[in-house]
């Protein structure tokens, strides 16, 4: 790396940092934090490139709103069946949003017509087990 | 099969036949007759299940706008990567539904954080197709 | 939805969910009706559609033998490699309708030349499991 | 590599060679030779593993019969959907060796309830072509 | 967005631009330019996300070299198999970092034991139209 | 099978199953060992193929060292998402061959890029077992 690069004060990386935290927290909540945690002792830079990139940059774009988002992600997640523990976080996300609960059955049952019935009972099993733990939480 | 049951007048099915034709028009138009036409002289049989489950059963409920529904098919098309024609009739029925271009652009970014680079660039590329089909037919 | 279709008396819909019963404690058994009841307090309307559409509809014509369709679906659920539950169920479900275990553990095998090793041995695994139970069972 | 084991004459390995190149021509016919030839310039030794594993090693296991085994390829090919090239050899193979064209249509119809409607659509889509192709080399 | 995050000058951002602009070239060269052009009418802040985040931010890091880099990039696109263009822009980019043509050759030929043959067969074929190309480049 | 072929002695076969043996240990050693002890009362001749194709042939071919192999493997089962217990077998084997566990996490850093921020995290969880694992070993 260009020694001229690191020289420079890593000023808007702060600002990128600090918006993705901000976003990070409203959409995840406590569980997006427990993820970072759980990157610090293997991997921190990953941390900050996720908090940078997914939430810094992508979510902090006003194109389209949190809610259309998470639906999007809960959709793709489901689809391809292979991030049981990212899917959960996001099915958190997306009430946290504004989705119902209603909502997001929904959108796990279109998705047995593009990605087929198991991956749908597989996220909908996910989703019973994230509604019982908020259930829990709100008690 | 029972005997029985064949005998049964198909009167739901007609219905959840012309409920799904119906559907399937609204949202896809001209995309989705082809593919049923397309399967004519296949498997016919797959196109009468087609209308009856996915749209007569599915895209009927009214849990969720067809709005949010198409931006879920979208992003799981997407992340899937694997089914370029089909992804190409949902991006033509998320602006059919409502979706701007922008917010069909920017859910398909986002796909990046959820199924890497390759697939949303991928998706970029078909929706670019898709906006100058539109283009072109608006002329 | 048009409440004129509402009105229609559900007569066809309820022969599909009975074929669909039967057909789905033929091939999976108790599996197949755990499956339904665990969706009871999160998505009945799924579950009424997997039995209509998966069973009613699918399963029951008589294109192609059971015990073909289960070979599929092992081989399938095998090389997706992401819904193992779905396919301890399809393993189970390959021996109820005739297939014998070196049959199963065959498929499974051709499997590593379609999606590598790593599906095959995964699978392998399950299946093991699930001649566990079922020795278990028959003693 | 050890000298020794260079310095054995490979005579099983002639006779695995001879027996996947008897069992490919007997599945693919010509389409399979095809592939063979087209790796000739590239990547010859991975032509020789191809016949020798998975032809001379899986294919000519005696544990499961050939139109089974194609049932289980077309199935999990149609799911994987990131393969048509292959998918159309085995749809020949499957023909090839016993299935009906009503058969093959019904196990990718069948796929529609463990990948969804697009992976079914696509292998339909393929197996048209292939029926075709049959259609005009049998006038 | 906050307004004061807006003030801030991209002093950093053009630096992450920068260097990634300069990694796209010496590791993709022509064909990455391709791509960063083909979004410019469609989505051009994507182009400069993967700019900086792709190339500024993870290629540019120290940890790992960039032939190593691109040996697992291109058995990736291998085993995923859903993205043709993008295996063959890397490999393009793994034998402009210092693969040589029967390294890159090796690497997909081992991911048929990971994901099978039909992924490592149409990953060879790309790999045949990449050097072929360059072969006319060459002359 | 032809019983000429069976008459065969099978000294060519004994070579193979020796390298590959030898080559499973070299690269997974004990984690090896127990996916074929594993295999010995559900699919025997499985773990024979695995040994004799996936190391005795593959992996013992000299075209391309032991340390890019892995890091090959390591990004690929990352991408793909689905084959957990072999992921962290070949973190083992990569570590084993010589690479650090900073280019470990840096190869799974990189598929963010190409299959999403989930395979990634998925995966760098994955390498804290196996280093933590090791780490306890080495006390």
């Amino acid at each position: 790396m260009n020694p001229a690069t690191e020289a420079v004060p890593n000023v808007t990386e702060s600002v990128r940092y600090a918006r993705g935290w901000e976003k990070l927290r409203e959409i995840d909540g406590k569980a997006g934090e427990n993820v970072i945690a759980a990157l610090a002792d293997i991997a921190p830079d990953f941390a900050r490139l996720l908090i940078e990139f997914a939430f810094g940059d992508i979510y902090s774009r006003p194109q389209l709103d949190l809610k259309s988002r998470e639906i999007g992600v809960v959709a793709a997640l489901t689809a391809l069946g292979n991030a049981a523990p990212q899917l959960k976080v996001h099915i958190h996300a997306a009430l946290n949003v504004g989705c119902t609960q209603e909502e997001v059955v929904e959108i796990i049952m279109q998705m047995a017509v593009y990605a087929g019935f198991p991956a749908a009972l597989n996220s909908l099993f996910a989703a019973k087990e994230v509604f019982a733990e908020r259930g829990r939480a709100e008690r």
